[in-house]
Parts: C-alpha cells; structure tokens; sequence
C-alpha cells in the first residue's frame, strides 16, 4: 500500500558505523547494544535524489525518505516567520521562528509519524505503539486512524486531560502506567507477544525512536533550505529531550552539505529543561540517568538522553540550554506578545535565546532560528 | 506602515449596489441603513489584478486585497486532504476537506485579522476591539500583538478557559458581559469615546464583520482554484453564523469568474446549529431573532444572521443544513477516526454531508469540499 523508496539502501550506527539491511532494529545498533553502548541506527541512500519540486509538502522530499507514499493529514510546510522586535531587543541580525505548531495535529510530530505509520502498514502490522507525554501520542493517534490500523500510547496517569481527549477521540488507546520506567517492559512484551509497532523505543538507556520516524524530521532541514538558500541562518534552537527532532534536522542538513548544495551546517542547539546533554558533553557518560525538574515542561522531559542528541550537536558544533522551569510561564507570555502562543516545553526557545545572547554563546550580528514545536493549546489553562 | 491596495477603488452595498469611497461605515450602507435594512458593504476594484506567484501565501493574492501589507504570523496556504473513505460512504466521486485548523491561532479567523489589523494600523489606530466567543479573540488578540496595538475582545461569562488564556496571554484585555446582548451598545460607546476600531459589528440586526477584514477570506476561495484549477468540488460546506467566511469565500469565487479563470460558481452550503438561514430562504424577515440551542456549538451560535448569509447562498444556488446539538459529539469523533480533530462547532460539516447526501441535495457522484474551520484543542475536553 505504501512504497519503500528504491533509494534507500542500507541502515548504519551512528556511532560504530557499521551497516546493516534495512529492516528494523528496535534495540539500535546491534554490534554497540552487545558492548552496552544503545545506539540508534539511521538510513543510507544511494543515487541522484533530488526535490521534487512538482510535488506539495513533505512529498517534495520523498526521495530522501525511506517511503515515498505515506498517510498525509497535510503535516509539513509550516510558515517561518521574522520578527525584527526580538532580533533588535537581542542585538541580532534576524530572528526566525518556524511555526512547527501549523501542523496537523499542533506539533512536529507530524512529520514522523506518516513515515512510522507507512513502515508499520508495510510490514502488515495491525498496531502501531508508542510511549508519549502527549504530542506523540496525539499525532501518532491521528494517522494511524487515517491509515485504518490501531493504535495504542502508552503514558503515565500525570498526561492532562487536553492530550487524553485528543488521542482518545480518534479512537486510539491509553495505556497508563504508574511510572514513566514502567512503560519499556510493557511495551517490549506487547511488541514481542502482539506484534504490535514500536514508534517509540523501549531499551533503557533510550536509543531514540522509530529510525523510519525519525527520517521524516529531515524534511524540516529541506524546506530551511527552500525557504532560505544556502543563507540559512546560523544557530536553529531546538527543544530537546531524546533528540529525535535535533538528530532528523541535522541529518537533513547533512544530507544538503553532502549533495552540495549547502556550504555548512548550521550550529544546532538542544533546549532542555535542566542539565542532560550539557552535562554529557562535560565528559559525563550518556548513558546515566539525569535529575531534575521538568514539571512545566512535560514535553521534553525524562531523566535520559540518547547518542543521537550527542552526535547532532557535536557534529554541527551546537550547543546546550538549559531553562528553568520557573522561567518558562514569562517566556511563553513574551512569544504569546510577539503573537506566537506556544506550548510551555517550546517557549523554552525564549529563554535560550536570552541566555545564549547574553553568554556570547550566539554573537550580536547573528542569525537565529527557533523551532516552535508544539502549540499552546496543548497546555491546561 | 501598511500599504492600501492602489486597485481598490470603491466600497458598494450588496443589497442595493450603491457605490461609497473607501472608509469604515461600522453599520454597513448607510442609504439601506437609512430604511431599517442593516446591510455589510464590501470592496470593488479596478486594473490587471493577477495571483502574485512569486509570493507565498496570501501575499499572493496582494493584489485582490485591501491592503497589499499586512501583519503575518503565517496564516493561509492551508492544505487540503482528500478522504476516499468519506467519499465510499457517501457514494460521492470526491470529499476533501480544507484544514483550516492549521492556521497561526488555530482557526479561519486568521485569515481576517491580518487585514484588519493594517485597516486599523493605518488609520492610527492605538486599540482593535471584537465581539467574540473565542475564535476570533484569539486571532485578533495574536495579530494585534505581531502590530504592537491594543486588543479588546468582548464576550460574556461562558467564555471557556482555553480561550480566555489564548486571549489574555498576547496581553489583549478581555471585557466580560452578561449577555451577548448588552456588548453592542458597549462596544458602540467605546468606538465613539475611545475610538477603538470595531474589527466586529455592534448594529442590531448585524451586517457582519469588518468588510477590510472579510476581504481577507476570499483568499480561502483563490487558495482552492490553486490547488483545483476549474475543478472546484461543486458543493462547499462552510460552518456559519453571521457568515462573513462564506461571504468572503463567495465573492472571492465571484472574482475568479468574473476574470474568466472558473466557468461557474460553487454551491456554497452554511451549516447551522439550528434552523436560521433556512428560515429566512423560505420567506422570513433575514432581521428576525432566531432561538435554538447552540451550547455545543458557540462558535456558530447566535440568534440572528445577515445579509451577507442570504446573499451568497442564492448567488450560488447554494443552501443550508441544521445539525442537532446532540449529534455534534458524534460527528466530531467520526472525524477523528478519519484523523482530523476539530472544533465541536467545526465538527458539524460531516452531519451537514450526512443530510445533505441523504436528502438528495447533494447528488451521488458529487465532489464535496468540507472548511474546517477550527481546531479541537478549542473545546475543553
């Protein structure tokens, strides 16, 4: 029903880079998982892939995603919009926001889940599966409905009732556990007994999630460069919690720098509501398990990180910031001011803005792009 | 700041076609003002205007609007998904329906306050003010905000949170009344003492909204000739209240025949809470009061219609259908199974298709066009 793409021809590691037929690997890399090391795997594609100019949305980019046809709700082409009030309160040449909030179902979600849920209907399945806070589950909910196949999200009893409504009314449903830790081995057993298909991963430490998912971020990158040129701006603030967003935009730009048509990647800088990647980055262990408080910012919480996060940053020569949860309430009302109501976890983009300003982190004369994830609808009033 | 249209050459009356400079007649044509019949005015221009197709979203359509610049939080341009499954159900050829949930605040209104809000930035104006259940608070609220102006939404005590916090949060004042009745002569008095600048009306009977704003929605209609060409679905299903989006996708249809690009108008449907339009096209005075039930539906509610409504139904052969409240949770899950979760008051489009198809207005074999207007993250849940 939904085709691979003939382009695509080989899975790899991230971190060991070795290459293995495109199938799925719901524990990562293989090779590094047996020396404890969970890794996600990506995708390699071979041939002259190029924009698709005759086509809307994210089939402008098919041949650069491991399907070429998948369930559309209209997810992609989201608006950047300048706005010149920031960029001189914060001594910058632009500021841009890229309004990932326009999609379908509120958030960038959407554009990983047509690519899981055309890998799930490949391979027959009856049931997609994911672990979420919400947006996740919200999007994953939405096209699995739309491509006629089940779906069930697992979640903790903490998910507001905003979030609850709109994957339950597509007819999705709630697996709610006591703990967020609680959800991996259930997951893992409903995948090994029921056939059921992870969108989420289940190992712990995370690798990240579905790696045919996480191919659809990369339209993210693609339409910077349509909207952009080569001028893309310099630093794209992204939040971040197991990086599946931050991995997808930096593989896409890689894909441009590799094709040529890009001269450099831009710094990529992961938002997080208290110190995980940046502590990694210090020296720490990737795999340890990080505290702290993430209670206003549900949507990139969690007390893990992944390799990709580390891997997306190091390789763009990106950055961290790390955002109070006390500060987030002035940071979403300062956006709602500028017009752009978004959900707590994105108003982050704010604070990192502020913050890497004012450490020199981001130069004055800068240009700047913050990635809006998720609409300010998803939270509770 | 903003730059009027140099092709908008005059204002005229939809009921008696006379003609006015360009200006704000806040009760709609004076001369039928004048014999008791409340009528909106709208805008008529002149020249070569063309779709701009080096700009994106409704800077393309410049040249047939108000105001060629207006404040953008990245409004339009909104995709539309056809639904095979519909289509099998109803026995029709095609059903799609056009995501206007996907807009900056969620909802069609963004489409208005754009142009609204350069009307009023232009005339220097320091304060826009509504008259709103929600959406259009919203709205207004966020594009006031992007122009750096003041925004007053007046409403009444059955405002919900989501709405009032989406209000509220782009620093917009919200004016609490106890009846939809009692913000008319409110709104009246602080035009005239304050002059804020009424992006609503506050005549009793109403003409409708402000006609620079309305102009906005015709971008809906030039939209849907981009993506169909002269194959535009024959039957479009708009929900309706006061039906300045109906009027608006009307006359922007009106000008694409006119110019010779689409041989025929649609049939445009407005679909009601209760019976209202339906009413006054079998004989009733169109400035009566209607009563009825739109508590699940307050963003089609209200006990009176327009002109407007009346006048772009029979120009387009057009017609009416009633959806029950108590059927409008039904409906809105049936849609979420197809993946679109919108609105309560949106939600009404697929009991409007069921009565439509099942009473033989629509025939077998139609292509359908469904306006989603809003989003479901807007009712509490």
């Amino acid at each position: 029903m939904y085709s691979i793409n003939p382009y695509l021809k080989k899975m790899y590691c991230l971190r060991c880079g070795k290459e293995y037929p495109v199938a799925d690997y719901y524990s990562g890399c293989p090779a590094c998982a047996a020396e404890a090391h969970p890794v996600n795997l990506s995708m390699r594609y071979e041939g002259e892939q190029t924009i698709r100019t005759d086509e809307r949305r994210l089939l402008r980019y098919q041949e650069f995603l491991p399907y070429v046809s998948f369930p559309s709700l209209g997810e992609g082409n989201t608006p950047v919009i300048e706005t010149k009030r920031l960029a001189d309160r914060f001594s910058l040449q632009a500021v841009y926001i890229k309004n990932e909030f326009q999609n379908p179902t509120g958030s960038h979600k959407d554009r990983m889940s047509p690519l899981a849920v055309a890998r799930a209907v490949s391979l027959n399945k009856k049931c997609v599966v994911a672990a979420s806070s919400g947006n996740a589950g919200a999007s994953l909910a939405a096209y699995a409905a739309a491509a006629g196949i089940q779906c069930k999200i697992i979640t903790t009893k903490k998910m507001n009732p905003i979030w609850k409504k709109a994957i339950e009314l597509p007819g999705a449903e709630l697996v709610i556990m006591n703990t967020p830790q609680e959800r991996w081995p259930y997951m893992q057993k409903m995948v090994e007994q029921e056939d059921w298909y992870p969108v989420t991963n289940f190992v712990s430490p995370p690798v990240g999630s579905n790696p045919f998912g996480i191919q659809g971020y990369k339209t993210l990158a693609y339409e910077l460069y349509e909207d952009f040129g080569d001028r893309i701006p310099a630093y794209i603030l992204v939040p971040s919690c197991r990086a599946d967003l931050l991995w997808g935009i930096f593989e896409g730009f890689h894909d441009l720098v590799n094709t040529g048509l890009l001269a450099q990647l831009p710094h990529l800088i992961a938002v997080e509501p208290f110190s995980r990647i940046s502590r990694v980055l210090a020296g720490e262990d990737y795999r340890s398990t990080f505290k702290g408080d993430s209670s206003a910012t549900v949507s990139i919480g969690g007390d893990t990180i992944t390799y990709q996060a580390i891997a997306a940053i190091e390789h763009s020569r990106g950055g961290t910031a790390d955002i109070e949860q006390r500060e987030v309430a002035a940071y979403q009302q300062e956006l709602a001011r500028e017009g752009f109501y978004l959900e707590s976890s994105a108003a982050t983009i704010l604070g990192a803005l502020n913050q890497l300003t004012a450490d020199k982190t981001i130069p004055q004369g800068a240009r700047v792009l913050m990635v809006a994830t998720s609409s300010g609808y998803k939270d509770v009033p």
